[in-house]
């Protein structure tokens, strides 16, 4: 295996779920009768809020580790984030015996740091602005020659993504749609995908915040625009789309919906009080989109990917 | 079938476990790596928070309310409970197509309330003292002929909840050890008489906060005490044992370990923080005694009995 440099084929996602088969778990898939009477669907509710580190960034960090060679993979792996890819890329590491050296801002909450920290990880403070953290990731892999790791515009981390719905897939049949929150677009663009190469009549949605409608605005206009403000409780999603997502997208994915702040609580606090797991704020943007829009998801089988489950127990938004 | 009038016997508990099976979840269990290596154990969680409505508290009521003949059942339900038990109640009876007559005190949370409707109870509003409350419901019950379903002290609502540590004994090879919360004593004593009739040689512990200790003073001293407080955050643990209750739990339960109101929080922030899962306070008891008590527990496999996940996120302790 080597690192992918081009769109990842049916073929490469298929040895990738192989490869990373012994960092990942194979999260299960929840259903819940309450919410399907409220939604008129059937939900199946793909739970990455159970993966190691709490969310689904494992598969493409994981993957972009085990495709690089021998040498490079024992000099490191490098990024800059203060959220779940920090510890993706952490514990990816760790798993297979070599330094992570992660970026971090100097405002970052203490326990993310710890965590990624209790990984092995070694940290490197800076600034709290893109260009601080994108010249020390710098400075660090000049130093090290580890080998920086992109949250999402990376082939691999977007096939790596890709086998959350490709167990989905093979886990329930005769799904209709697959329905993933977009942030940087590294899971919706692996769910298309996924969806094209092993289901070709599912349809894939995305869904974002009003707040952080940089890849609605840049789909509908074909450019890739950005967003405004990053005032969103769905913190996982304020990342503005890559050049290869937005590419995937604007080519695989079947529509995007968007969902006002007021709505992704009221979804998340169904999330938590009916089915009794604890999902990100980001998580619950889909399930928001399912319940605005009856006319698209009424009577139909959706897969509704969840994709973490790290909140700040003494910060939450209830 | 029947009601049980003496101690439920190992045919007893298969054909309440037979006869709930239409009106119950088989709840999963879980693991956590993480949690595992704090406690030095193989910890095995009974899920009862995924249980219908989010506690073991459907597995009693569902088989008092099955066991009674028709025209007693045609009467309806009857209960006394502003928690999980009078939810139980209502589903159960709901289920059943059957009234559901619920006393509630009127200074119930309005969630409670309003779940409890939900399931088409009819509620009845008291003071908020016991004598209120039980001569509220035994006028109506005297009004409507319905039955009254104790929530702990009531053989068939004990042979019900025995039903939780037969599938976890019937899904986990191997048990050394199973530990539940103690509070009326239904569930405990229900573990006890699993663990006797399916897994002999499996010890039953039981774990309960200081600060309502009855059970272990009770069981200490050989006589029913009650709790002198109700000050504590795992509010499904302030009632006393019963007669029936403690009768069983003299004669079969292993030990019961006591565990303050810091370690319950603690244990209860471990288990949403590393398994993403929503439980009540009460059961957090048995993990804080695991990690309280390692002589007990090291190299032991142990089935822990999550018992709810009904929580107001409006009034977290975090």
């Amino acid at each position: 295996m080597q690192p992918l440099t081009s769109l990842p084929t049916r073929t490469d996602i298929e040895a990738t779920h192989l490869a990373i088969q012994p960092l990942i778990h194979r999260t299960p898939v929840l259903t819940c009768t309450a919410i399907n009477e409220m939604a008129r669907a059937e939900l199946f509710f793909k739970c990455e809020n159970f993966q190691k580190v709490g969310a689904f960034k494992m598969r493409g960090a994981s993957n972009a580790a085990v495709r690089l060679d021998e040498s490079d993979r024992k000099k490191g792996l490098a990024t800059h984030s203060s959220g779940n890819h920090a510890q993706a890329v952490a514990l990816s590491a760790k798993l297979l015996g070599v330094p992570a050296y992660i970026v971090m801002p100097e405002n970052a909450p203490a326990a993310k740091r710890a965590a990624t920290e209790g990984y092995g990880a070694r940290i490197t403070s800076c600034e709290n602005t893109l260009a601080a953290r994108e010249s020390t990731l710098q400075q660090v892999v000049a130093e090290t020659g580890a080998t920086f790791i992109h949250p999402y515009n990376d082939y691999d981390v977007i096939a790596g993504q890709a086998t959350c719905a490709k167990e989905l897939l093979e886990d329930v049949e005769g799904l209709d749609i697959l329905i993933a929150p977009v942030g940087g677009g590294g899971l919706m663009s692996g769910t298309t995908l996924s969806a094209r190469y092993f289901a070709p009549g599912v349809k894939a949605f995305g869904a974002e915040p009003e707040a952080v409608d940089d890849a609605y605005r840049s789909l509908k206009h074909g450019q890739l625009l950005s967003n405004t403000s990053i005032d969103t409780i769905a913190d996982g999603l304020r990342t503005n789309l890559g050049e290869k997502t937005f590419d995937i997208l604007q080519r695989e994915l079947d529509d995007i919906f968007l969902v006002s702040e007021a709505e992704i609580l009221e979804a998340m606090r169904l999330i938590w009080t009916r089915m009794k797991i604890i999902i990100e704020p980001s998580c619950a943007v889909p399930l928001a989109a399912i319940l605005k829009q009856p006319d698209v998801f009424r009577g139909q089988r959706v897969g509704v990917i969840l994709t973490g489950g790290n909140v700040d127990l003494d910060k939450l938004p209830f």
